[in-house]
């Protein structure tokens, strides 16, 4: 009989109640004979204001035995920026070899976008999750004095470039556009923007069937608002992924309907699933948090452990439910909105 | 009586177009008592590909004697990336220690955002010039090998981080708004966020009048497109900067609008004035550009030199030409448009 061994992680502010919405239509999906066990790992601001621990090594060790972790938000203003962000949720990412950040953006009917027309948006981002600004490395001299240099710096590696842009183009060539963009700043970070861009290049020719594109991140940007509908797989480094995958959720009806993965394809280590949002300390606890993109990043989990059918139960239950909202359902709770989607996938 | 002596780097593409209207603007502008001096110089790709030099320190001495520098646009799809941008583009700005990369974005009357529902868009981002991911610090290590390590520094110091901070400062508290936003992503990139967050909370002490927020660069992303009226002034890091103003320029009517200067407040090096814009040689010697923005960056130009009243002429020339074009217009060749500005100017 079949399993899913569950690592769940609420973290902060809107986190706990969306996650709750997660598991609930998680429940609701899952086939008789899965058996599905969840542990709950309290980890994140209240537990730091306690204890002084963003995530003991013995946590990490237990959060490494599941099949994967369902995580809500993390942060909090009452931390100061960066603990827990590099204390826990980069730390999960980085132990774990999340190489493929995984971000879906689709304009589903009804939702409200800022762009006028409506465009027809249905692209992946493919953000690299384990290099990049994104290390850890640099530093600061002469902190705080008038003479201080702060520096960051980006790595990058053939290794760390080359699987995830193989990723990306297996999932181009799995799509019917297969259509691969690869986005960067090569013309000024030059290093790195060369072994990008000479990587793309190379497995480019072992996929002549996906068509590939190069754009500087700036002008992608500009592309991002006036013709979404170009693209189909994006594949990028992890900073220009993160400012990329927050404006695709801008344009594609909001935050609160995007989904992301922290995937190692390998399977050496638990696979990470959690909305792009934060944890909206300002709403928290009020019932308004959409869990949507929670309950989307459940539909990924579930694809990424096999259950394709379930995640495709679960895509297909959110947009029969955007379609089908009107004005007033605005103003549902998420607890409602939950109850709503778990109906959808059971019946 | 009173002189301008403007150096004139065309470059490629379609700068050669934008800113002969550029010109014509500023010819038209002028009172009678100012005597314009321009000196052309050949730099771009036609002359790499002549003579492989991208800025002989010859003429970065020649350039150096001029009240200011008027660019079209540097680049070309046959020249390898980074070559003019890092050994033309990049090294003016740094060489002339361009630390103040001004770009106003607005959202001029009857021009075509993708944005629904016309926001009232009318900022200025204040991009520090001559640090951050742009200073060429970095290298690669077995290049070309699967055991390739390419690295890009980010430097950030405070003497540059307090100036250009102080500029945005003041150019908040002449404005009737008085709010500026620092832009960074001070919880992944603690180092350089921390040194910028901290000088931007000591030098906001000493502008009580002015507001303050902070936004990390991807929530500011989705502001632009959700609520980019809620900006005024934004002071960010050379990349930030780099990103986030091809996206304001896009949300405000298109790059053919976006005007810029990367300035020297202190007078010790001439400043330079140039579109957002690229050199479009898709589109290059055939009419087809939109020379707005070059007659925009003319404005900020005369604003720089003291000519205040001719640099509003010009701006409010843009203004009125745009809310009265109508689709046809929209058809006007590069030159049809200067006229009509130069018309509008002068009279
Ligand atoms: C919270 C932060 C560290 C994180 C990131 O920058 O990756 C977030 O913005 C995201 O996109 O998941
Ligand atoms: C051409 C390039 C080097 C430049 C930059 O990145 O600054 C351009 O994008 C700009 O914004 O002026």
């Amino acid at each position: 009989s079949r399993s899913i061994d569950l690592a769940v992680i609420p973290g902060d502010g809107i986190g706990q109640e969306v996650v709750a919405q997660g598991l609930k239509v998680l429940n609701a999906v899952l086939p008789q004979d899965v058996k599905l066990e969840t542990k709950e790992y309290d980890l994140g601001a209240q537990r730091w204001h306690r204890t002084g621990e963003t995530l003991p090594d013995a946590e990490l060790e237990a959060l490494r035995n599941h099949d994967a972790i369902l995580l809500g938000a993390i942060g909090d203003p009452s931390v100061p920026s960066g603990v827990l962000e590099r204390g826990l949720l980069l730390k999960l990412r980085f132990a774990f070899d999340h190489f493929i950040n995984l971000r879906p953006s689709k304009l589903f009917p009804n939702t409200a976008t800022p762009l006028a027309g409506r465009p027809d948006i249905d692209f992946v981002v493919v953000r690299e999750g384990t290099e990049g600004p994104y290390t850890g490395n640099g530093g600061s001299l002469r902190t705080g004095t008038p003479a201080e240099v702060a520096t960051e710096v980006s790595v990058n590696t053939a290794y760390g470039v080359e699987r995830v842009v193989r990723d990306a183009f297996e999932r181009a060539a799995a799509r019917p556009r297969k259509k691969l963009t690869l986005v960067h700043k090569n013309n000024v970070l030059v290093y790195a923007g060369h072994l990008w861009k000479n990587t793309f290049d190379k497995v480019a020719a072992e996929y002549p069937q996906v068509s590939t594109d190069y754009l500087h991140v700036d002008a992608a940007t500009i592309f991002f608002v006036t013709q979404p509908e170009r693209f189909d797989v994006i594949v990028t480094d992890n900073l220009f992924g993160d400012i990329l995958t927050d404006l695709a959720a801008a344009v594609t009806g909001g935050i609160g309907l995007a989904a992301s993965g922290n995937i190692n394809p390998t399977g050496a280590f638990p696979s990470m699933f959690e909305p792009v949002h934060g944890s909206a300390p300002d709403i928290a606890g009020q019932g308004k948090a959409d869990p949507t993109a929670t309950v989307l990043s459940v539909a990924l989990l579930l694809r990424h452990l096999g259950y394709e059918a379930e995640a495709v139960r679960i895509e297909d239950a959110v947009s029969a439910d955007l379609a089908e909202r009107d004005g007033a359902a605005a103003a549902r709770t998420t607890d409602q909105i939950g109850d709503a989607l778990a109906v959808r996938v059971a019946s």
